[in-house]
Order: structure tokens, then C-alpha cells, then sequence
């Protein structure tokens, strides 16, 4: 692949994810992909701040992938966009290191489709909710991709995860051409 | 007062705040006002759960304060929001310990009004990021009051301080009847 890959993976209990564990698994064992699983590098919430900005100068693509929890990304992601994306890196000072690289949210819900809507229980479209992290990206000068999306991920079957995670692996697949 | 208000403030730098520290100590000084400064409570990000559910069932409104940061909260109000909101004290099992108790966020923002809108620098309605706050107190059966909202945070004048901490004041009287 041309562009490889930079996959920033959030889940604070792996163990009982039904789906994000075998999308990242997958995803990491494709050779233009790197994964760095935060709630593994960074138990104590401590990011390692040089270490990930050479890791997003190295990569042409950017996905961040997370379960939503509370209508937004684990704490421990919000931690890596606020202390990876500074001043005079991400922005300001005439710097602008993520220009021109693809982004992508890879994001799974525990609710269906017709739950994220006006009026239902989760109140507004998952775009909305998604709009922290594009906008995020779309000021740091990325290309906002679509997002790659699984809702209902709480009962989903074992066979439907086989199918899904080749989607990922499709999507991927763009992201590094 | 017959509601007495808590409120839950994040902010990173509190040295480096312009309006945000101002506001909370003049709340603070009220005396049906409870803060917590999570920042200063929680250096390490861990989370005294059992203490903030304690306080927020004492209380009959909630307010987050906080500085936009990357268009959502710091994360240590999102860490705070996902471990003290959990299954079995604010939903679910028949639980939702929140439900009638009034939830006001309260936010300052670097930039100005105007470059929140679709197709300004910041991409959307200030609304737009507020709405994963809004929606977790909604999910909880709280009463969404409306937001507390001060936008070019970054260069004002001391004496419109004075001001708006008279206004923040105001609003949490209301929010305390």
C-alpha cells in the first residue's frame, strides 16, 4: 500500500466487546496497518505524546475506533486528541502535520439505527455525535472520510461479525491507497 | 435555597483560564453551591465513584462547567461522566437516581460566536457539540435547562468578567429555587 494506516483504538473493557476486538484484530494483521490500543499502551491515562505524533507523521491515513459511550468517544481518546493535537503541531505557528491525510471514525453502538434519531431514546442522528471528532480532524487540515459504522453491536451474531469485519478490512484497504 | 447545585467543573489549565476559574470561585462562594474542581480532586484521573454518586444524589441540580476543548469537554469530565454514570445508579435494573433533578452545562469558548456555524472555522452550532452532554442528562431523566454560554473567551476584557460572573450567578439561582 501506498499510505499506511494509523488505527487509534479505544475500548475500556476489551473483554466484552462484541465486535471492536475483531475489527482491530483483523485490521492489525494487515501489513500497511498499525494499531496502537490505548487502554493497553496507556493503563494510567498517561499518553506518550512524542511517540504518537511521530506515529501520525508516519501514517498518510488516521482512524480513530471506539464503542460510543456516552454519545461520544472513551475518556482515554478525548486524552489523546487533547494532548497529541497541540499548538504548534496539529495548528497553530504555521504547522499543520496532519494536512492532507485521510481521517476516519470507526465507531460501533450498542443501540440500532432507529435509536439515534430526533425524538428517540438517543435523541439525534449519530452524525451529530460524530461531529466533535470530524470537525476535529477537518481543522487540523485532514480529509474527512466517511465513517465506518456498527450499530446494534451488543446482540449481534458471531456470523455477522465475520462479514462486518471484511468491510473493515475493505475500508482499510481505501484508506491506504 | 431549596435546590442545592453541584457543580462539576474540568479545566486543565486552571492557571491559564480566562473566565472559567473566575466563575467558579464566585459560584463556589454561595452557599448552596458545591463545586468540584475534578482537576484539582483528580490529578491522576481516578475517579472517587462512590463520592460523586454520593454528592450528585444530594443535590437537586447538576451543572458541567468547563472550556470547549477540541469541540467537547476536557477528558477528565468525559472520564468522569463515564464512570459515575453507570448501569444500576443512573440507568437500568429500574435505577435512574438523576431522574427531575435539573442539568445545566455551562462553557466557555476560545472563539467567537460567529465561528460556530456551518462553513466558519469551527464547522458547526455550538449546539451541535453540546448535544452528547444534553442527550447523557436526558438518557438520565434530568431536566435540560438551557446552556450557560460564553463565547471569545480568550480576549476578554476584566470587566466583562465582572459581568458575566453576575450572570453565572443568576443563572444558578434559578437553577437553585
Amino acid at each position: 500500500m501506498a499510505n499506511p494506516v494509523l488505527i487509534l483504538y479505544a475500548h475500556p473493557s476489551p473483554n466484552r466487546s462484541k465486535v471492536n476486538r475483531y475489527l482491530f484484530q483483523a485490521a492489525t494483521a494487515l501489513d500497511f496497518i498499525r494499531g496502537h490500543d490505548l487502554y493497553d499502551l496507556y493503563p494510567h491515562m498517561h499518553v506518550d505524546v512524542a511517540a504518537e505524533q511521530q506515529a501520525l507523521r508516519q501514517h498518510g491515513a488516521v482512524v480513530l475506533q471506539f464503542p460510543l459511550y456516552w454519545y461520544s468517544a472513551p475518556s482515554l481518546m478525548k486524552e489523546w486528541i487533547d494532548t497529541v493535537l497541540t499548538s504548534g503541531f496539529s495548528h497553530g505557528g504555521g504547522e499543520q502535520a496532519l494536512a492532507g491525510k485521510k481521517f476516519m471514525v470507526a465507531v460501533t453502538t450498542g443501540g440500532g439505527f432507529n435509536a439515534y434519531a430526533d425524538g428517540a431514546v438517543h435523541g439525534a442522528l449519530l452524525s451529530t455525535y460524530l461531529a466533535p471528532f470530524e470537525q476535529t480532524a477537518r481543522f487540523c487540515g485532514m480529509h474527512i472520510e466517511l465513517p465506518f459504522i456498527v450499530q446494534g453491536a451488543g446482540d449481534i451474531a458471531a456470523s455477522a461479525v465475520n462479514e462486518i469485519t471484511e468491510q473493515y478490512k475493505s475500508r482499510l484497504a481505501g484508506l491506504g491507497e
